[in-house]
């Protein structure tokens, strides 16, 4: 027999309950954009994102209702942006279309507005920077996403996907000296990502749950890629 | 001052001269078969396997002049296999390219049967087998390529460049029950390469350092696909 918390009244299990359908009806709407999405951020990436969220924002005691739309409707717009290309930046597109969403679902304003100041500021780009506690998380948990072995798997699936047609140059370390960057040019390559932008994201955390499991997923880099030049030279 | 060991006599002197002469030309020779290799079996494949036969042969006493002719020569005919698909086998073709190239070079018939005998049979397929010494070392470090953080990099990049959609379908544990080949397939991904094909890979190495470093590899992919699926999850 389940001892009820006398606490809990029947409001707060009907909020619970309208929370729950309305994740469900969010999920269903997000993921109609995500039908022909492929590579590093497609629908798995929004469940991998939504789980973050959820285990940062227990640490950081953040609004998780808040936390979970957000993840789920973050990217919305990125299929989009694909299309067009320049000029159109996915997370205000997607902070507009995502209000759509949940003003059509009846959704209060300012749930509306504390879920698209999140997905607005989730690139931290110009004016649009992460102010609320959940802002911060997801830009965190977004970012978190590159790091570690899924960030491995991520960066050297996109290297194919992209066309890149080897491993390693050999002339990344050289590369790195110039302080360019080499992004999408021949020269390109996973480690040099890695050397050049990869391995610096623990420091733009906002959090401290999100730094200290980015320092955690760092060292995996690291250490992934310490075997991985050792294996090259035949020397594991 | 360097005392020189008096055994070492002037022809042992022009023998190490000849063959550092004979791999300089092999290896340009080879590298031509490469201009347009990309991926998992680019020139870099070669450069690795090239390291890796001279360790385990090192370890093993073999013979290292005919272990570094057959890595730079293994899969001169990979590239046409590629092209022209079905029935034709890049190790049973590379043998008698690299025939050719050694008699242009004036090798002995004895040191190019050697050869060609390692090449032949480095797929380890039918009648193929790998017999001597050197012909199992090169079938070790070809396999052992595809393991270890290498193998992790290779396998997603080559995903990616062969049009897969997704760093995970989410399936692989329920499909690898069925036993089914997967491999071109749209449920085909890194992870269930890894579970039906990379997983047992160590248990076909034919030396005993090829055993010892294929373990080593082995656990590395292990612990790297436990971490990967801790942060799918968000709790890494």
């Amino acid at each position: 027999m389940t001892i009820e918390d006398p606490r809990t009244t029947v409001t707060d299990k009907e909020n619970d309950m309208n929370r729950k359908k309305t994740l469900e009806i969010v999920e269903v709407e997000a993921k109609k954009y995500f039908v022909d999405a492929s590579g590093c951020h497609d629908w798995t990436h929004i469940e991998r994102v939504r789980a973050l969220v959820k285990r940062i924002g227990r640490e950081e005691k953040a609004d998780l209702f808040v936390l979970e739309i957000a993840a789920l409707l973050h990217d919305v717009s990125r299929g989009e942006e694909m299309r067009k290309g320049g000029g159109f930046c996915h997370a205000e597109h997607g902070a507009e279309e995502s209000e759509k969403i949940l003003t059509c679902l009846g959704c209060e304003s300012d749930l509306i507005d504390r879920v698209t100041h999140c997905i607005r500021t989730h690139r931290k780009r110009g004016k649009n920077v992460p102010e609320s506690l959940e802002a911060k998380i997801l830009f965190d948990a977004d970012k978190l996403d590159a790091l570690g072995a899924v960030g491995i798997g991520r960066s050297f699936l996109f290297a194919g996907m992209a066309g890149s047609k080897t491993l390693y140059t050999g002339n990344e370390k050289e590369l790195v000296k110039n302080g360019k960057d080499y992004s999408y040019t021949k020269e390109d390559s996973v480690f040099l990502e890695y050397e050049q932008h990869l391995k610096n994201l623990k420091d733009r955390m906002l959090t401290k749950t999100g730094k200290a499991i980015a320092k955690e997923r760092s060292d995996f880099m690291k250490d992934f890629f310490t075997q991985f030049w050792k294996e090259v030279g035949g020397k594991d």
